[in-house]
């Protein structure tokens, strides 16, 4: 399914002389030559001449093409609901939409995901290659616009200002899924282990210090849980993805589109999706509002500060193996060293942890691009998508990494932790109920200085019946499972 | 209702000898003196001498205060119900409670927000202070922890870390509640405006060119539909709020706590602030997990984002009075300058922007400190209650002030927004549907080359007839409304 | 020295009627009452009423307020020097500015450190206040401004633009001394601890895996050297506050300010402040650019970065006591758990990392307000000004603590580091050079197969003569002492 | 000399077989079959399976393959200096090093940028490419290390954790000089408008109120001049570049490394690179401190800051042509709109603004990966170098574009500013020092009142002379000039 693709360097970018053979095209600024075989038009041409930046394309995330289509299909629809656009029309360009949505003509995507002019680039780059893409299927040649038009056809009753924050959310909404069922994996790969270690009782640890005891398989489940809640929640935040401003046209006042088409193209992309797609019930303050962007890049945020936390515990829980805590043993994917011989290293806790990082501050790009926005528009939505898209990544891609070469492998140190508990002071913390604070806060204090155990005390003390040492520090009970 | 209180500054703190009688208290470190008439113990004594940061303590916050109280008198009613606390014991604890609740003896609780120890001092402060006024209120002195104790009865089945993350989660509430009812005022100041200026035509505008006409009155709806959603976010943030892991005891496993009691004090705690608090599922993940945090500050910054924006707008809109936009009036509340004569500055906007600023990077801080947790637990919870109840302060501080000093007396300069209309090219865009959008680029680009109006172009060249003008360029058509 | 002050609290402001006795006042808005012994006038009464939001006020830096003093001090000599302020008047100017600058009237210093007007209410402030303490040091009464004016004589040749900044860059300045004081014992204190634990030797680690050995001295050293790093670092940022704008005014072209001022004031300030301030190269670029700020709030930043490093460390060096590393000791300040017994929490360390975690949103706070200026001025100044003082603060509070309560008390386990050395692989690396890294991986994995020490195997196989073996595993060589 | 390359791709990485024939290698976890045809060896072979995240690897950045080499070099020479590395071998590496810094085989760097290990995978990539390079230069075939070993020849004396962040640091510096240059020329650029525009008059604002006039020739210098201070700052943040800690090898001790080779490789360096590289006075510290990186991000942050102000402002001024300042006019790139004709935006700043965002982003990202490390080393170097070189590569890629086709067809509309002049109320300012600022503040009201000019109220009211006049609003003295 992964393929390789020809890719414009950041530090190298040529997009060379593809063609000999060109056709004329012209705009508000002039006339252009277009290589005769490109499926893009002018516009284009003058977004790869302006922005040479980051050599990602639109191209680089297929879903982010899909979702153009998408959304152009679902214009195209409502537009011939309402009467406006021709069932010809029509017919074509849906012909031109499915085929990218099935994953044709992508290599035509190729302004930079980095340009000015909040997204005109590359609404246009889809209106002119749907165009032609259209126009060749339904027996025309490229260029032939008097018979399907970029504008007055692929971009009927649109502007840039509605579809392409459209079209990154439903971009984004899509790659949520791919990112969910990572996740989900991951969350279950958690609890697979907390069932294999279910009944191997460790000592939990507050600040670092030895607390009270648990087991192995409650702090694995509790991983799992975690995962699970951020899952939930990225679920949740789809809701401000979901909420669109298609319709609002130019600022939200749905100049140039027809009655009634609002409504039903909200309807379409919903169909088409497969996602509880609205119309926002402003579309003035939709068009100009980030709020679904900042809280879905927000929610991403909170998966990573998760994530990253759970790293950070298993580098810590796995640290050793003769000075550390060494409770638990990651797998071994590589020696960990050029310098020093047998070291094995948490290769991949650190590799999500820095993913996390990337996540968080691409979460700031969101939020200062957010909020300097400009009256009835925000022109900054591209790098808030590049921000987005590039953490979504990150995780999707990562996940089944850090699953299936980390967690499915580990495994419990358990003469470790016996060690642990029968060295451990913190069990004294069951007697509090039987003894009171003070009580057993001396009883610690005599254990510590003494080097003793807190078992071997209460029995020296007789502060307690063997019947109740059995009952209170019962391993179900002091973990809570009973 | 407000007043003027005893501050300890943060350049100079001196708690001073309150008294010259003491009583004698002692913990694991030793004896201790503490005032006679000081409510509190031992411990808080020792936090004063080790936490002396910011001069800002537990009752900076009054909501903050009230919080601990509930959370103990729902511990309290917890143990009550399950059979382990009696019930005269139970009585003066309610007592002691229900007093603080009342906004009573809040001078007591006075250990700095910031600390180390995960919040054991600020806990221990709350346990120590309810014991002794329930020993006075229930005929005992103070100190005679014999009848009423501030680890074994107060802090009964409870660690620091449930009571503390739990109370900063009713807090957090509170305030919310507070901040809420501000924004909603603030919100409908906006759509008050957008009411009474509904009539009003102007041009909107993207990345600061011309675009298409707009109503004043919908430019201020979408400011108050943008709060709107903001209010809904925040309150769809509480459910992240009102999971809470009380009956988790120090990691989760519910050491020291009896059965039934986790449960008991979350319906306990729900009935007392009248929020949908729950226990959560996994209390050990609830123990160590901070999306609750993560997830309530990054809506609050979402709101910043959105009042920012806000805050923006007005004051381009506002600029000039001879060089600017000039559209709106914003009160003059002070001399603007203290060098240019006559200027009169957005002050409220500026202020409202910096506050955002604030709470963005608050939530910076919320997510540093949420990703930093080892293990078992988060000990940076207090300075993630620092920034939130800081954001949350500043925002239904200044609220009404914007609300009363800024919106509610802005006025429109209709001859400004009916010269502009006038000038603009930009109600070519209504002309796309029927001349097409080659024909429409043309007659902008001689507008503005011969500094004409559309209009005027339009009837020169007969390319509509007069009936089909007043169509598509009646206001209402234009804006939207029809 | 340090003194416990009247404080207005957030939730709770309330400035009361001071005084039945009034004066009247009057500005571009009209007429106002102002108490008759306030030293402030009609636009801090303005401001007094329009910005009640934080309660923290001018006052609550001494520094600020001093930093005000001296700005004013220096512009009156300046304009005396060029012949435009009188003598008499400059006298009467000095001494008030110098009572100030000696600590005197600062509770006239009440206006909220949140404010609009980028500064205006703050800068209005102190004018009024020392043109009111000149009056009547020099025999007029307050208000009688025919003799001196706030805004002809105390604002002479200036405006809020050049010297609301330069008293921020200042105060900063000022606060710079104290924290590098504290930073300085604190790097100090760790290299008396460096020196202390020289000759103890200890298994270093990386990426949480034994690695090579080391001595805690040097480890502590190292803590040192950080810290010593920092210091540096905001020692060199300093140039980016001793550029300043006196002599701008409103917007850098030194409208109403007298030639030949600029320079002198830049000189003057020199010397009141011991700092080498001097003026920018371009005023106009020096008004509105915040990199003075971004710069020096950076720095604030990276020293929170080392520190919270640092602070991490020490919690995970000191954990245990017995399922930790437990190599060192941090003093018991408190008991450590409301819940568990004998528990005592690295409380220093984790008061350290939080400070840091707000130093860090604080200079997100800084980095979001510098870059959402307009044009000529950035309004935002006040919230600046207000997050790196804060940050200030919170060092030069903390620091002392933490350095007295923490790590002057570090002692060191050496039993177990013994340990560690005794069971640890690592030291295979250092004979690398001579066994090469394929051998040397054979035995690390050998002594973790066999659970035996390397010294060990080297016997065993007879890898080394005894003499070697001295020579490559002396701990002076091994290191990087010798 | 830019080029194309094949890339792989984020979501859809294959590295195919590259060839049927292989040869075998060995390492800690056992035998791996590697392309007959490769550089690479076992360990680069291990990095490729685990890590396929971003599908950006080491080659994604030429500069920081060289910097590879040019340590890689240093270090040899070091070696070969202290009698370690014999003259053949040396001959043999410096001849593969220099083939790399030539710019040769840079298709062998090939393990994905984001990874676990703290580098080690680049590290050893780096190892055994060059090994293999120079087994072919001195004609022995790949893979026979029994004449040039990865480990023990290329890596001598050497560690990940001092070569990774050398060679970071290194890549930094060579990128640095790129962004100088393109930020020197882009200075240069807004210098020569001041130039041009040196006599034309026009309004300052201050917080978007008309304030004082001054020239736009100022305003563009200021614009340059900040610039040029960001330049500055850039320049003097390499020293926190310049200082590295080779010799350290794995936590800052030395061990494996030669006595006297630390200076050498120091020298070494700086005499290849050309910059003023020195050796870390204590390398331990500089093994875990990652001062360097976090203030080089720090300054890069402060350059995006004052960009991002830049842009602002541009996109501002350029507002209109009918409805906004329309001071300036940017020229006109492509369409600006799908949908509204004849509109043509300012694409380029608000590239400029994207590129800037990010680059804040980025440096969150490594302020939280900075203070995440653990003892001894921190293990996320690899995500700081990300998100550093990114921001470089996203600078010196936009600037010249920026330049180009923004700042230096910038035009300015005269007519308007003049305009501007006659209305504005805000030269009152200048008459200040003559009228006082009680009587100037009435003229103010009165002009706003009346719609009056002030020279108009002056005259009437015989306020001024004539010739007073012509001194004071002489427009070189009003703007400073003079």
């Amino acid at each position: 399914m992964y393929k390789t693709v020809q890719y414009l360097l950041l530090f190298g970018l040529s997009l060379g002389t593809l063609n000999a053979q060109t056709r004329t095209e012209k705009d508000l600024l002039g006339e252009k030559q277009i290589p005769a075989n490109a499926y893009y038009g002018v516009q284009t041409a003058r977004a790869l001449e302006n922005f040479q930046i980051s050599g990602m394309t639109t191209q680089f995330y297929p879903e982010y093409v899909k979702a153009f289509a998408m959304v152009k299909l679902a214009a195209a629809r409502a537009n011939a609901d309402v009467g406006r656009l021709k069932k010809d029309r029509l017919a074509a360009i849906e012909k031109a939409c499915q085929a990218v949505i099935d994953g044709k003509y992508h290599d035509q995507f190729l302004v930079d995901l980095y340009q000015g002019g909040a997204g005109t680039s590359a609404n246009m780059n889809v209106n002119e290659v749907l165009a032609n893409i259209a126009l060749e299927l339904s027996g025309h040649k490229k260029g032939e616009y008097q018979y399907i038009e970029p504008h007055d056809d692929l971009n009927m009753g649109q502007s840039t200002n509605d579809v392409y924050p459209t079209a990154i959310k439903v971009a984004l909404l899509l790659h949520n899924d791919k990112l969910l069922k990572e996740a989900d994996l991951l969350a279950k790969a958690f609890h697979k282990k907390g069932d294999e270690f279910k009944d191997i009782i460790k000592m939990g640890r507050t600040e670092g210090q030895d607390a009270v005891p648990m087991t192995v398989g409650q702090e694995f489940h509790a991983f799992g849980n975690q995962l699970d809640a951020e899952i939930n929640a990225l679920k949740k935040s789809e809701v401000y993805l979901c909420e669109q401003n298609m319709g609002a046209t130019a600022i939200g006042t749905g100049i140039t589109a027809s009655p009634g088409y609002a409504e039903k193209v909200a309807t379409h992309l919903a169909k088409i999706t497969g996602k509880p797609i609205v119309m926002s019930k402003d579309l003035i303050a939709a068009t100009t509002s980030q709020q679904g962007f900042v809280m879905y890049s927000s929610t991403l945020k909170s998966m990573a500060v998760a994530l990253a936390k759970i790293s950070s515990d298993l580098i810590i829980l796995a640290s050793g193996p003769r000075t550390g805590f060494f409770e638990i043993n990651l797998p071994a994917l590589q020696p960990g060293s050029s310098i020093m011989p047998g070291k094995v290293n948490p290769v991949m806790p650190e590799l999500m942890n820095q993913l996390c990082f990337k996540v968080m501050g691409n979460d700031l790009t969101v939020t200062i691009a957010a909020q300097s926005g400009l009256l009835q528009l925000n022109a900054f939505e591209p790098v808030q998508a590049i921000a987005m898209m590039e953490s979504q990544g990150l995780f999707f891609k990562a996940m089944p990494l850090f699953r299936k070469n980390c967690i499915d492998g580990i495994t419990v140190n358990k003469d470790i932790l016996a060690h642990y508990m029968d060295r451990s002071v913190g069990v004294v913390t069951a007697l509090n109920p039987v003894l009171g604070y003070e009580k057993t806060t001396e009883l610690a204090k005599e254990a510590l200085a003494t080097n003793k155990g807190i078992l071997e005390l209460i029995r020296e003390k007789k502060l307690l019946t063997e019947d109740q040492i059995k009952k209170l520090l019962d391993p179900a009970t002091l973990t809570g499972q009973k």
